[in-house]
């Protein structure tokens, strides 16, 4: 009982007590050599040193206990050297694993760590599906290489398994399923299953294909193991399983996994043939990948930096964004110097058309959030689309009231220049509306030409709310104090 | 073979078919009304007449044959008034598990259409658990009757639930866990199963645990599949099993959950006791909301909008971010009006300070959220923080260089006036590092005092690059310029 106990407490303090640990040792490693390096010994020297090999023997004993998913996590968490040290001491059968767990662009820097037969030997361990994950990593050599080491059942699924858009469920499937036939008795698959020994992952439910693979139903291993073992599958397998198409879109999938509380489920070809299955912890991997792109789209960053990686690098990460600013920058202040008369009369709009911009571009960005999900979601008809469309012009206009008033009675305080609190509120009313305007109108229109309305939304919303935000301030200014 | 495509093919089609046939069905209920109305039929009369009889027969038809997850995303696609018809058509024991699949808003406007004693039918259909995910939605006298209705360990179990902090395993937890002992041999058990007769969802192991309901290990359905039946649990069950307690973070669960690729997981107290379970579905819905959360809180939105919901509902959603960057926009330009006199001077500073304060809103908040994901992933260690530190100041000096002689060369070119261009290079170049020490330092300040990182970071930022932007750059023209 006590011993349980401790087992459990060990098992829930691992990854980070591991992670501790490592760093500790690796500390030690790089002062001793740091040390040595002052001393001017040669390298080789140092790692003959005796100390250095106990420290380097038990970091490779801490490494030989632990999952690959806890050495990927601690890998990920490391700076590129100290990452290396420790790649360069994991036990060759798990680096593939590890390869496949790590996220891309610490990936990148073991691969590139690695010399071509070291990599060929990892991704042969991995199944099908899994290589075609390392698949766009990898260097063509190795690739090729890896290709003619596969039989042609393999080399066959790995190539169809590249060909699928990465967005659709073909992409994500595996070929870790378990088919049998529908005559069977309960029995006969159980013999069946114990001369198999193991069961790949996430086996919740066995295929039930025909002669011709195509899939007629599924059955659990649940109703397995709950049924008299007389029984046919025929008789107790469920046949309207949620099943997905190769092409299907993934996102598709993802919402389906959601909605039905799935744990796997088959894929079929156009015949309805069986093909792979596709399961949760991909649906999972899948959902997260997703939601931080849009996250890390709406900053303006293209991918996830490594901590570790290069300023170099992780400044082109933030280019593009960065010139479409300055771009759309310039731009919209052009319209400001068009009114530099007017500013030169009244100096006050210069501290106050910032406001009037600022607030137009964070409302018209709210909405246009709210759209570009409620379209992803895929709820949309044609009435809802309307319905959106005036309820966030209601909003706009409420908002326009509300706000408008209270901004221009702010100015008027301020300025004590009833005139000014005039302009200023109509200003902020009006570029209140066109925010929402243009919250909604950019993304449906890109979603009814087919494009992702999430793309180039927050840019373009920001531009456009400051421009006119700017226009009708000063515009105004000039129509009503000049 | 043909019969099973078919079915297939009916299956896939099911939810948007579904979608649009109901939302005919509604239109034609709807239109009739609508001329029935204009000849001054009174209502009751409508309701019984006979078309209006027929639609809503073949509606409720439809709905009897769909599952509960198929109705609740038809009922998130209607407008309000549609939803509430619908709703009304269906079948009452399906109504509890409905509630729980609906988002939050949706789930809203249904409960606020039944009655008390509806209410308290539905949640009696329901696990304790799933009440406990309804109960903040529930009325209080609805509330105080469930808690009634229940018997004694079954409101204990609630109870404890709705103890629980939200964001905690517990939380999240399920009862539907199986337990067994370590000394039967597997055939016992298999018998002990057969005479349940039913397993709960994502059972994919059955906990063992002493006498006293300490954890002592797991054994998943697969080995007692695989293995002979004369064996006993202690042999084969593993002991190494991933656990959680209920006071866990569920972040941290989550995140084990996708290290470990867990389908299930026991849940324990402080003393191992078993006390529950966890499961894929709802980890994936904790996911999935917290990225949903993230994404929201960005664009300053603090909850999801149900598409029907109303505009003064919604435009409130909006209003503590509308307030605050009113605020911090007022706040931040009236450093402008300090420099009244060097603008008059200079008027085409006002067209060009916007810009030099975007591009550091925009840079600064790339690397807040680049620090607050990294925070967020937990693998931060002392000297990884300082490594982000001075990497992101790096790439601020990088990018001030880089785009700072850009920007001013573009000034120079527009005004033909090189003073312009080399203040506006400063400026440029001053800001950026100001934003890339803002982006790493509000975060980190906020992670080392144990709050969120995340919140509020954002407007903090823009509030701080905005105002440092328009002093910079005003100060240095004041300074070069005058």
């Amino acid at each position: 009982m006590e011993n349980a106990t401790q087992q459990q407490e060990q098992e829930k303090e691992t990854v980070k007590q591991h992670l501790r640990k490592v760093t500790d040792l690796l500390d030690k490693l790089q002062l001793e050599e740091s040390l040595v390096y002052k001393q001017r010994m040669p390298r080789h020297e140092l790692i003959e040193s005796l100390l250095h090999k106990r420290y380097e023997v038990k970091l490779k004993q801490m490494l030989e206990l632990m999952r690959p998913a806890d050495i990927a996590y601690i890998l990920e968490a490391l700076p590129l050297d100290k990452r290396l040290m420790v790649w360069g001491l994991v036990k060759a059968e798990h680096e593939g694993q590890i390869l496949l767990d790590v996220s891309d662009a610490v990936r990148e820097t073991l691969i590139s760590d690695m010399e071509p037969d070291q990599l060929l030997s990892a991704a042969e361990q991995l199944e099908t599906d899994e290589i075609a994950d390392l698949a766009p990593d990898l260097p063509i050599e190795v690739m090729q290489d890896l290709l003619e080491s596969l039989n042609e059942p393999h080399r066959q699924r790995l190539e169809s398994v590249l060909s699928y858009d990465e967005e659709s469920v073909g992409a994500l499937m595996d070929f870790g399923m378990v088919t049998i036939r529908e005559d069977l008795t309960l029995k006969a698959v159980l013999r069946y299953l114990r001369r198999l020994k193991k069961l790949p992952e996430h086996t919740d439910k066995l295929f039930v294909i025909d002669r011709d693979h195509h899939l007629k139903g599924a059955l659990s291993l649940k109703s397995l193991l709950l049924n008299n073992t007389k029984k046919r599958v025929a008789d107790i397998m469920e046949t309207d399983v949620v099943s997905f198409k190769t092409d299907d879109e993934a996102m598709e999938a993802a919402l389906a996994f959601e909605r039905y509380d799935l744990v796997s489920a088959p894929v079929v070809d156009s015949d309805n043939r069986l093909v792979g299955r596709i399961c949760v912890d991909v649906i999972m991997d899948f959902i997260r990948q997703d939601s931080e792109e849009e996250i890390l789209n709406q900053a303006g960053l293209e991918e996830e930096e490594d901590l570790s990686s290069s300023i170099w690098k992780s400044a082109r990460n933030r280019w593009t964004w960065l010139m479409i600013n300055i771009v759309t920058a310039f731009a919209a202040t052009r319209v400001i110097s068009l009114f530099e008369g007017t500013i030169m009369h009244i100096v006050a709009l210069a501290s106050l058309m910032p406001i009037v911009a600022a607030i137009g571009g964070n409302t018209g960005n709210q909405s246009g959030i709210l759209i570009v999900r409620t379209l992803a979601l895929g709820q949309v008809t044609e009435s809802s689309l309307r319905r959106m469309f005036f309820k966030e012009l209601g909003i706009g206009l409420l908002n326009g009231i509300v706000w408008g008033t209270a901004v221009g009675g702010i100015v008027y305080l301020i300025y004590g220049n009833p005139g000014l609190g005039f302009v200023m509120a109509a200003a902020m009313f009006l570029n209140l509306l066109v925010a929402a305007l243009m919250g909604v109108t950019i993304p449906i229109v890109r979603y009814k030409l087919g494009r992702d309305p999430a793309i180039g939304v927050s840019v373009l919303i920001t531009f456009l709310t400051d421009g006119m935000g700017f226009l009708i301030f000063l515009g105004l200014a000039t129509m009503f104090l000049l």
